[in-house]
């Protein structure tokens, strides 16, 4: 199997779908539209339903199904980023190496634009072809993964730490888990769903999601430290800035690429059930260690 | 039939489910949950979730089912309330006579409170014990009348109107029918579908919906000129401080009072075919023309 080549191909299908689902505009709705494009079509790395297709096409599924239900958790991502960079939330002015939002749009169209992709996501669910039963499935777990008890609780908790060296890490990790862990086991269980995984496969499925998310975590903070804003397409260091308490602030950056480390392997042992099939996802776990933004 | 006593019943059914969906929290979110509860629960009309209830219950359906979609989209209608009133929107101090979500919390978590609640209507619709073809008929309507092609669309378009003297009547009734009438007219549609109306019945529905949610709105423009403060809960006269364009300004409040009995009378007539069963519908209709807040 060639890695990227797949990677790409399924990129390309998301890229396409989301192109299509939020569409341009040309009446009175063509500036939100437009905002909505902009963070949404702006070179992610697609992660979250890179996840969900490939879960799914390991197990034998389509690939229609999860580019949708992905493409709408990667709605839910792009929203979340666009509300955290407001003045309120961290104000930040550049993200992916270009301006922020708001920065473009002003800070009405950009908090506006965020509740237009938040609901978009769900529209997308609500018209996916896909059976009921997993419809629910899908729309149950993104939509918890993705609220108070989820995603925006590990907003909570993150805008309460900063500047808060107290933090324990257990804390750090339960911030992890719902900020950015919550919508990668979402993509990952929304694709086992969607590929009729058995109940061991789902356990299985989780074990590697919940492990991956905190990984990416860790190289996250461990790239704020040593990254090339260049690649980052934001400025190195803003943790430290913020008196953000990372794993890189908690256990220095050779205890955290051990870290890193530790959770990848265990995030790949946990496909073992799935031999062979699963040598993309073992793959990606690699790619997401290496990645340099 | 006793109007008001139907009225409380309805809405005493909806507080209930309001306050244990959304509950008190003791842990890292109490502030969150504190602040979704400060706006979901400070004395709404609650028209939206009394209007899926009263059609669902004119059809002979339960009355569990649409207390929940209903206050689903009672949760939607708050979270709008909460992000229009934020500086970057509106920047209102009152609401409902109580200082608005970020005068009380601070504008992040207003946000966050926000981006909760209406995630917190998905999650409801997923998880409510509704036949799964009838959810997703839910989902799809309310997700499309929030979303940027809905209410949202709305809020655009009136932001764009403000300071603007050109805008038309068409214009004026498209940003009401999306800003207001686009949830008034999925509560009533949901309440159809939950209480298995036949497409007759749903064409008349829809009628009496979209001719209710203007009459609202132009009520709405009217008790803004001619209205209490102390029962509005807020400042009247703000649309014309803001030089916002309304029914009152262009068409003055005698001619705008008669469009308003020409429109509840036609949500009225609407209802004919359903004959004695309408009588509480009818009433509301009337209810929301003579409301004073």
């Amino acid at each position: 199997m060639d890695f990227i080549k797949q990677f790409s191909d399924y990129t390309e299908k998301i890229e396409e779908y989301l192109d299509d689902v939020v569409p341009l505009a040309d009446n009175y709705q063509s500036e939100i539209y437009e905002a909505m494009r902009y963070s949404l079509l702006s070179g992610g790395k697609r992660i979250r339903p890179v996840l969900c297709m490939a879960v799914c096409d390991m197990l034998g599924g389509s690939l229609t199904e999860p580019t949708v239900i992905g493409s709408a958790i990667e709605c839910i991502h792009t929203y979340s980023l666009i509300h955290d960079d407001l003045p309120c939330m961290d104000n930040d002015d550049f993200r992916r190496g270009k301006p922020t939002n708001h920065k473009v749009f002003g800070e009405t169209t950009a908090l506006l634009a965020g509740d237009g992709l938040l609901n978009k996501a769900f529209e997308i669910i609500g018209n996916a072809d896909v059976p009921d039963n997993k419809k629910i499935l899908c729309l149950m777990n993104i939509s918890t993964a993705s609220g108070v008890d989820g995603m925006i609780g590990g907003q909570v908790i993150d805008l309460k730490n900063e500047k808060n060296a107290d933090v324990s890490v257990e804390e750090l990790k339960t911030m992890h888990s719902l900020k950015t862990g919550a919508l990668i086991d979402t993509a990952a269980y929304c694709g086992a769903v969607l590929g009729d995984a058995t109940e061991a496969e789902i356990t299985a499925i989780k074990e590697f999601s919940s492990a991956l998310g905190l990984a990416f975590q860790v190289k996250d903070d461990i790239l704020d430290y040593t990254g090339n804003e260049e690649l980052l397409g934001k400025p190195v260091g803003s943790d430290a800035e913020n008196e953000k308490v990372t794993f890189v602030t908690l256990f220095g950056i050779e205890k955290s690429e051990e870290i890193l480390n530790e959770l990848t392997e265990k995030a790949k042992s946990a496909l073992d059930i799935f031999g062979d099939k699963a040598e993309f996802l073992l793959e990606f776990a690699d790619f997401l260690l290496e990645r340099s933004y």
